[in-house]
């Protein structure tokens, strides 16, 4: 099935069984990437000590007027270009963070920098309209645009919001609708309904759930944190509704030696899906709703078969329970795919697709079902934002103008491949290298060694991130190229052989700062890296 | 009280009981704001019916994609100028609304066109960071200016986010943080509480409540909407807390003849606060926070006296609560004040004040006391957005230096006055007459009179609000002046007269397309219309 209809002849080069990257049609795309940012770096430069003087001092100035201990570094915005940020103190890193992964083409893209040049893009952008009752005269065919450009298939309705969590909190709230509609027949509400909403009370505002995973993300407002079960700080403290949480498969790597576990993992899951459904119901709380990431990425780069959520897909339908993929940290491209539950070949669309991210807004995709039949009542002030829409509409032009998205295939084959060498030569340092696209990740043998690896890629100039207890995340721009992932395998290398690694099961001494280039080549068709699918197994 | 510390001297003009406008000075005022817009045009100008053809077409396409029936009009904002918003099918009209009350300069603003021709302003915007973790090396200083600018006095911190529910939904978590500090005696969490926090359990997840009341008005995402109680369209089918809901305030206007009666009402109400607060208390649900808006909007533009105002945030203290207002709607200058609160002459600053709209993003200043402890407790992606808050600095340096408040006083004391008289001429079609500065709103008969006057009011080229059952609220820009004030008071008792007025006490007969403007002229000292201040009975 081929979802994003306009990413078709992008897409189909990856999807029809072909497991060799054609070399010519990359390295057009390479080269061509290349003369975007002619300022970008050649490396990343450490000039001192992270966090440097001014860092710190920045830091003491922000911690006066907020908690402000979050904070990494910061950045001179001015200055970075491309896939490199440069920080306050002067120090250029290669960054495989992005932002927690916000950033889709890189820092300044030149034709980014030139879209308020318009004098129409900059009226829409000053003049901020609350699009949910004045918008633009412009703003249908905007819309219009975005659903013809990456609708997932299936999904024709298109709803902006500010940000991921309240485009998680609006897809509930289509949830919850769709499911009291299905119950009572229609949306003609009784007198009893409309006084009892007011009051907080049954029947007007009824008692339903939605169901989230173990480890799972989705935001911090006080909805979204009811399904949120990543870490408990991002919990404690906070009034949460009584919803279920089901375990996610916890899969063991590689794939291909952990068949039969994993699929053992997968039912055992689905069945605790199906008991919690059933318990919640017959607690009087029904579920309304499951939502679930194509891949946890905060909880930790946790994958789950396309089976899985077929099936998954299945149980929820089978309850009238709405089908949510929360794609805001997969969507827009990083996976190889625009969406990533592309890969799972579900029987039928899914109920919402929600994004954020990379697509510099939030919002969600949804089916003609989920649609509330009155307005006002998923509606706010601003409902979305225009001026971030018209950055949107650029980045998408030249994602598939520039063939990004191959791009992404083709860097993220090369760099899992490379990724599994190391990991191969250093297990247990690091290991359970996996991912789509650039969206990789592997996990290091202890929560405290995770740790000293992202310190000591920070102090070597790559910026990367962690998730879940022990994991790196990798999470670059779609502009990241085979010689980015050069530079930071080298320091990988590098920084895994100064982080005590006790095994070392083969190959030559590395030189740790100029490691053989050779080494990381993609291999042959026959030796290609298979990518998550357990269907394959 | 002196509590906005940059706006010092725009304020003392209207603080010290002086209730003669200084002409010279605001006129002096005027005739600068009238060169801001010399594109602006003379008045309204309908040339279809409304929705125009072009308007139901874009509507007909908008709802293929998504519930757009809560659209009123599209709007073409290349045209719109200063306080005159112009549509798809090129009526203009005087705009009293403001896309729901976030316009604080009006259209097309020059000054705001320019903000983005610097680099730094613009690559700021184009990059947008993660504030939370990798924000500009220029950010605690931005925050620190705004600060400087607006922070209402005692609040020292301050957090941006993206829109106004998230502002209320993170203060409704500092107060739940601060409570349960409160009641531990530190933030060293047991382990059981860390546990139990990712189940949604507790000890992790305590049960606490917010205290709001009837009528108001605090978000849509699933945290807030449990504290809105407007209208049941809102909140129906989606679950929501147990939280309480006192009773506000509804006074009867005007509030010299109904001194008694009124503060009778501020004691019933509070009598109710006590008695909610004990007994959720008793449910095993403390009120960890009280969240009221100083002046009702969307619930009907519903006033409270600096009095009660003082009593709320009392009992607040004494239940260990935080004390939350809630000035997305009445921050930034339309109540004659850059904060309503400062009205109040509370005996403490209040713990939380949070804002938007006019503002151009979400966000919150608060107490010392209410700063978490530990980072990522309020976090997010994005945590606010730096292009927005460079459009905010821009605006309050124009509002200060063109002294928009005074504007604002001195056009809302004209257009507050001029309304008495209509209201006098023709109770009880409309009546209630009340505001603050140009916060101001009146009543009409009943809800279809309401929304005969705003349909004829729109037919006629002025956009108004509705707010409560039966109100029409007017939130024009803080550019609005006397000249704009005359064409919609002009407008308004020409529509008054068309819906069917039953009572006419008194006055000349009125031409409705020319009404004598001298009428409208403010009126000496001694009948200088009361502002809403209980304190004065």
């Amino acid at each position: 099935m081929m979802w994003s209809k306009f990413l078709k002849p992008y897409f189909a080069t990856y999807r029809d069984g072909s497991k060799l990257i054609k070399q010519n049609h990359s390295t057009a795309v390479c080269n061509n990437l290349s003369e975007t940012f002619p300022e970008e770096p050649c490396g990343p430069c450490i000039k001192t000590p992270i966090p440097g003087p001014r860092t710190k001092q920045l830091l003491e100035d922000l911690n006066k007027i907020q908690q402000a201990n979050s904070t990494s570094i910061f950045v001179n915005y001015d200055k970075c270009a491309g896939n490199y940020l440069v920080d306050a103190d002067g120090n250029t890193y290669l960054d495989l963070y992005t932002n927690i992964s916000t950033i889709p083409l890189g820092y300044n893209h030149p034709e980014l920098l030139q879209v308020f040049n318009k004098q129409h893009e900059l009226r829409s952008l000053i003049n901020r309209p609350a699009l949910g009752v004045f918008p633009g005269e412009d703003w249908p065919a905007r819309m219009k645009n975005i659903i013809n450009m990456i609708a997932p298939y299936g999904l024709t309705q298109l709803n902006t919001m500010m940000c991921g969590a309240c485009a998680n909190e609006n897809a509930f709230k289509h949830a919850f609708m769709a499911y009291r509609r299905k119950m009572r027949g229609n949306d003609n509400f009784s007198r009893e309904e409309k006084d009892t909403a007011l009051l907080n009370q049954v029947p007007g505002i009824p008692k339903l759930s939605i169901m989230s995973f173990k480890n799972c993300f989705h935001g911090r407002t006080l909805g979204t944190l009811s399904a949120t079960r990543s870490k408990f700080i991002q919990k404690i403290d906070i009034p949460a509704f009584d919803w279920p949480c089901a375990p996610f498969p916890q899969y063991r790597y590689p794939l291909e030696e952990n068949c039969e576990f994993n699929i053992e993992e997968d039912n055992k899951c689905l069945a605790e899906v199906e008991h919690l459904m059933d318990r919640w119901c017959r607690k009087g709380m029904p579920v309304a709703g499951i939502i679930v990431e194509p891949i946890q990425s905060e909880g930790g780069d946790n994958h789950a078969s396309p089976s899985f959520f077929r099936k998954l897909q299945s149980i929820a339908r089978n309850n009238n329970a709405a089908y949510i993929l929360d794609e805001i940290q997969t969507g827009g491209g990083p996976t190889g795919k625009f969406w990533c539950h592309e890969y799972f070949d579900l029987d039928c669309p899914p109920d919402i697709v929600t994004f954020s991210k990379k697509l510099q807004l939030g919002g969600y995709f949804s089916t003609e079902d989920m649609k509330p039949q009155q307005p006002f009542r998923t509606f706010n002030t601003w409902m979305g934002d225009p001026g971030k829409v018209i950055i949107l509409e650029k980045c998408l032009k030249i994602i598939m103008r520039d063939k990004l998205i191959e791009n992404v295939c083709s860097t993220g084959k090369y760099t899992l491949e490379c990724l599994e060498q190391i990991q191969s030569d250093f297990c247990p340092t690091i290991h359970s290298v996996r991912g789509r696209g650039t969206f990789i990740a592997f996990t290091a043998e202890t929560p405290e060694k995770r740790n000293e690896i992202i310190k000591r890629l920070k102090s070597k100039g790559v910026w990367s991130g962690a998730c879940g207890s022990a994991s790196i995340r990798l999470r670059p721009t779609l502009m990241f190229q085979q010689k980015h992932a050069d530079i930071f395998l080298d320091i990988l290398t590098k920084v895994i052989q100064e982080t005590r690694c006790p095994i070392r099961k083969s190959g030559p001494e590395l030189s740790p700062c100029n490691i053989d280039k050779d080494k990381y080549r993609v291999p042959p068709p026959d030796a290609s890296t298979p990518q998550i699918n357990l269907k394959d197994c």
